[in-house]
């Protein structure tokens, strides 16, 4: 009864939590691609004010016209809604509308609805099946991969959360033709970053390609999201619970969650922030030896050519230190850094504190 | 450089997740018990401001004197306070003293602290370790064992949570000398609930001993604790993520939690609760025939021998259906029972709305 689909089907190997990633043009338009991976006959939509008026009806429908009866719960946007209010919101609907442990939780949006509604869906009545539709680029390319879910705290980002992988994901690429300029530059802050730290031949594709993929060519952006979801599948293939290697995906991230934070959420995107933290990350790889000048400054003209910020804000120097202690990599009382070394490559490590600094000093100017 | 233990040790096997349970007397007076099973720094414990008063100063010492860095969290205790506010309060404790994610956190109390320190270790920073030091016999013999954590929601009871096994379980008996009469009966209706559905032989001998129980005897106490916990461990081995055998441990909690939510949390003990539920649902296994009257009467008489009520609050007809209605068992819109097939055994199924009715009827006089 299944429509053969165009997509592209990768898929991620974690043993019983296994998944498939379908990429590809118009697949919300497809009647069957969603439908057949909600296992129940009921399923809850989860999605915001911006992304609600573009797909949440015919998302509906396609689902109703399967048969599934199907609850939705549209939250305000933003990173700054990415906290325990929105997720109370999603439960009073959940209880409210009496859905079962077997309702399947769909994520409609990107990166915060991904996040919030993947935490909502492992830990409602202990756990429920759910489906990622991201529709931005940085949530088609990083967080509808690897099962990471959480919501903000407001002494930091994800500190509250859980490991729980998706029954598929479902990544339409035609819904990024409505995402704003700034939103697709800031998805492109992942894609630099899955080059820079594991795939120097893709880090070369990507500045060879930076003007298709900001000029949204379908076919430049449908191969950095395939190679993107390939690199973190891979890692996290490897490491599934961040005990080691994976890690390294928070390239640029350390730095990154203390601009989030100081600044205060929502006022950087998060790939803004991920993009001016890699600019941070080599500079200090740079002072430590492990990269050269010019690679240093290879990374930050991409960035900057993908549209990023590459100036820190001056948060004050006792503010970044602080904000950059809290965060979760920091085990047992240091801060760890991940580092390139070289282009291509990556270590996780602590650093001396005058080299830190000098990278601040340097990086906020 | 571990003393050797008198402790009775358990081990519930769950493959990797893996743990043992240690049973005895004075367990907390053992410098590295609890301890060694701290495998970082740090450790944050969580208690109430019941139980604190009596152990947390101990614990606290112990801890320390083996080198680690201690962090409490006090709240307030009841059933009603296993809630997001409460949660939230440890949260903001872990993250204002930077705990790390390699903090162990360590619950120190009954159920209500168990379930919630064990989903706040389930949810900082996406999972950190977790010990659990159970304080009183429902605790002990029940919320101990099988990883569920949880908080309840205004709209039911244990709504929002994970399944996350802890590291060790270490139940000192000698804390049931302070634990008043009406917690020691409600803990012995998840001993009884053990032996009805699944060891009728263990269903005679808390009979038989119902009054060595309430006496506090030592080993009898000791005895009851150890079999319900192979007897939790064994079901829970067979289906952790309660697919399907699991919820047989639920016997007697539809109508229980039904109890709970009408007169609101904490009006009843969970045990009480559980222990007038029991009696329901075994006056409706006797209503479909699946045991006699003799059986059900002897339910009825065990249940008020441990000095728990037996006969349910009058929530009004609509009330109790609506409320079990949402239950978490009920999965596709049909309400299940775990009922008494005979006593030592049982079976789960939607059960006719006539014979509900008539239980209902005839525990409500």
């Amino acid at each position: 009864m299944n429509k053969p689909t165009s997509a592209l089907t990768l898929h991620v190997d974690l043993g019983d939590r296994s998944y498939p990633i379908f990429i590809g043009q118009s697949l919300l338009a497809e009647p069957e691609l969603v439908a057949r991976h909600v296992t129940g006959r009921r399923a809850a939509i989860v999605t915001n004010t911006t992304v609600g008026p573009l797909y949440l009806d015919k998302l509906k429908a396609l689902l109703q016209a399967a048969g599934k009866q199907v609850t939705t719960v549209v939250l305000p946007d933003g990173e700054e809604e990415k906290n325990w209010a929105s997720l109370m919101q999603v439960f009073d609907t959940l209880l409210a509308e009496k859905c079962d442990r077997k309702t399947t939780m769909i994520a409609l949006g990107g990166g915060v609805i991904g996040d919030l509604t993947g935490f909502a869906a492992a830990s409602y009545m202990r756990g429920v099946p759910f489906i990622q539709v991201p529709t931005t680029l940085l949530s088609q390319v990083d967080s509808s991969v690897g099962g990471k879910t959480g919501i903000n705290h407001p002494l930091g980002k994800n500190m509250i959360g859980a490991f729980y992988q998706p029954q598929a994901v479902i990544a339409d690429t035609t819904t990024l033709d409505t995402l704003p300029d700034r939103e697709l530059s800031a998805g492109l802050a992942e894609v630099i970053k899955h080059g820079a730290i594991i795939d120097p031949a893709f880090f070369d594709w990507i500045e060879a390609n930076i003007n298709q993929l900001l000029a949204r060519d379908p076919a430049a952006l449908a191969y950095a999201i395939q190679r993107s979801c390939e690199i973190k599948a891979d890692v996290v293939r490897q490491d599934e619970r961040e005990g080691g290697l994976r890690a390294i995906l928070n390239f640029g991230h350390t730095f990154g969650h203390a601009i989030e934070a100081g600044l205060g959420y929502g006022e950087w995107l998060h790939g803004e922030a991920v993009g001016c933290g890699m600019v941070m990350a080599a500079d200090l790889s740079y002072r430590l030896g492990f990269i050269g000048a010019a690679t240093s400054e290879r990374m930050k003209s991409l960035v900057k050519a993908a549209r990023l910020p590459v100036v820190a804000p001056d948060l004050g120097r006792d503010c970044w230190l602080d904000l950059m202690e809290v965060d979760k990599k920091n085990e047992g009382g240091q801060i760890k850094f991940i580092l390139l070394k070289p282009l291509g490559a990556s270590v996780i490590m602590p650093v001396p504190q005058d080299a830190l600094l000098a990278t601040l000093e340097a990086c906020i100017r």
